[in-house]
């Protein structure tokens, strides 16, 4: 008996970065931000955990959607929350796209968008260039800015532009956007079709989490809501965002950290006279030799990285930007290595 | 322009129990239980809230179904851990019914259940008895057990019975089961295509942490996991997971003192001579007059109920197990108003 859908059958599912737990690792293969949260999420976090867990939490998730709306300027109703930036986008693709129907993005980028396609039948578009958006028809799609893994950011006025050439939804992805200093949100004040989905695991160093929110126009936010999970974030996560939006400067202090650090980097792989693209994120995507053999070797020396085997960057390794002493582990490893 | 499908505009969404923050209320219409979950889940949760949040979660959630595993007797290939039970029904759903699909229930019973099938835009089939569902014909067959709202058991041997004959999974949501002491998760060892969906949120007291399991066949789990969200539990709840698992003595007293409440309510619902389903779950489902006005006069005295508006059941509220004082104030007003 066969009780599986057949595309599902067929499906690899979407692989996460490897959390080997052998050893302690440098660990710059998963796009975490170096830095703790702000102690004032960790209080919220204890303080929450009473008796009241008891109680489902808000369905509708006000007081996060209400602090995210404070800080990027606009209301209330034209913010979703949720379990991750990865929530929102998952929320998008189940509410637009119809088997058959066409799902774009960019290559390289975010494999998710691929998977999430896939698990509704519909057809993944992969175009070179983001101008190139425009043509391919597609109900959603998607930008990711900066993007992944190549950390390159695309202009606002570029997606200002593309917007009213779609016939479906842009959906600008920022999970990293706190690290190139630029958002797209104004172009939701402009566009019916626009959504900008961020996420705290990044800049607000809560991966461990799972806190994201999109922001779009009234109307599409309502139809999302008729997707989600009634109750798709808990009380202690709820507790937690708050908190994290509640304390910016945290937030900030630690991306100028980041960026800091990740300009220094790009300046040493010049010295070393590897190639790669010029990033916006915490991450660095370079060109190098065998890169699938030196990811292992950094590995064996306890620096883990990303090899994502990507078809046409089979010769790029991914390095998140650490700390200023694990970003020096991993340059004076990966000389040794080559 | 239109951006969403069409089943989804046309979709109304699942309307959780209401949760009015104007005053104090006796909070009887959400089946939360009355008792505070384990002290030693609150230790879990603060002893987790530090900077490790920085981190991605275990995509796998380990931990959490390594003691399901234990507590329940099965491997931890055979168990899925979710956000929630509502995760799982999700997964369950969108991973097996196809555009046009059958998806099958009794009625009434859980509406998600309905609302999942909606956006898959299967067919959704509602039958008397849980025998009935041998002739459905669908991929999904979902059997709450005990059933909400009514309350009421299905003897394990019906299902035994009708697994075997249905083409489809047999989804047997177990999330009020702790309260009938007694449980369907052998039915997975005999059968292919039995599912077993239990939930922390009643017997756990832990509604507010969105924390639940599957358990089936390792076949079927592997497919489940290619659908789930890829960090679907964040570090928090999977440490309040484990550590909820493994202090049973508390949640099973909390139970006992919940039983003892519900057999109480039902004798006084005897005595005043109003007509009930007999209850194995925290709540009872019993039938009055102008159902909707009693439950909004009980609103205005600070209790509140459910009254689900189901077609064929409008004579009829959803009463939640509190605890004796609860019970005793909901009793006392209802016969005030009555």
């Amino acid at each position: 008996m066969d009780f599986f859908r057949d595309n599902v059958r067929r499906m690899a599912g979407y692989t996460p970065g490897e959390q080997p737990q052998d050893k302690a690792y440098v660990k710059l293969n998963t796009n975490e931000n170096p830095y703790p949260p702000s102690p004032k999420v960790l209080a919220a976090i204890r303080a929450a955990a009473d008796e009241r867990l008891r109680l489902y939490p808000d369905p509708m998730g006000v007081a996060f959607r209400r602090k995210v709306a404070e800080v990027c300027g606009f209301d209330v109703d034209e913010v979703i929350a949720g379990q991750g930036g990865d929530d929102i986008l998952n929320l998008v693709v189940r509410a637009c796209a119809d088997k058959g129907d066409k799902v774009a993005s960019i290559y390289p980028s975010y494999t998710l968008y691929d998977t999430l396609a896939e698990l509704q039948e519909a057809e993944f578009v992969r175009v070179d260039e983001v101008a190139e958006l425009a043509d391919a028809g597609a109900r959603v799609s998607f930008v990711c800015n900066p993007n992944a893994p190549t950390g390159v950011w695309t202009e606002i006025a570029a997606l200002d532009e593309l917007a009213p050439k779609l016939d479906g939804l842009l959906v600008i992805d920022e999970a990293y956007a706190d690290f190139a200093e630029e958002t797209c949100l104004p172009l939701v004040r402009n566009h019916a079709n626009v959504i900008v989905v961020r996420t705290l695991s990044k800049s607000f160093s809560l991966a461990g989490m799972r806190l994201g929110y999109g922001v779009s126009q009234r109307a599409n936010i309502e139809q999302l809501f008729k997707v989600k999970e009634s109750y798709n974030l808990d009380r202690i996560s709820l507790a937690a965002a708050e908190a994290a939006l509640g304390d910016l400067e945290h937030a900030q202090a630690n991306v100028r950290k980041v960026i800091a650090t990740r300009e220094r980097l790009q300046a040493e792989l010049d010295a070393i006279g590897l190639a790669y693209y010029p990033s916006r994120s915490n991450f660095v995507f370079f060109r190098i030799e065998n890169a699938a053999a030196v990811k292992q070797a950094l590995m064996d020396r306890g620096v883990l990285v990303r090899y994502l085997r990507l078809p046409g960057y089979e010769d790029s390794l991914r390095v998140s930007i650490g700390s200023d002493a694990e970003i020096d582990r991993f340059l004076s490893e990966l000389k040794e290595i080559t």
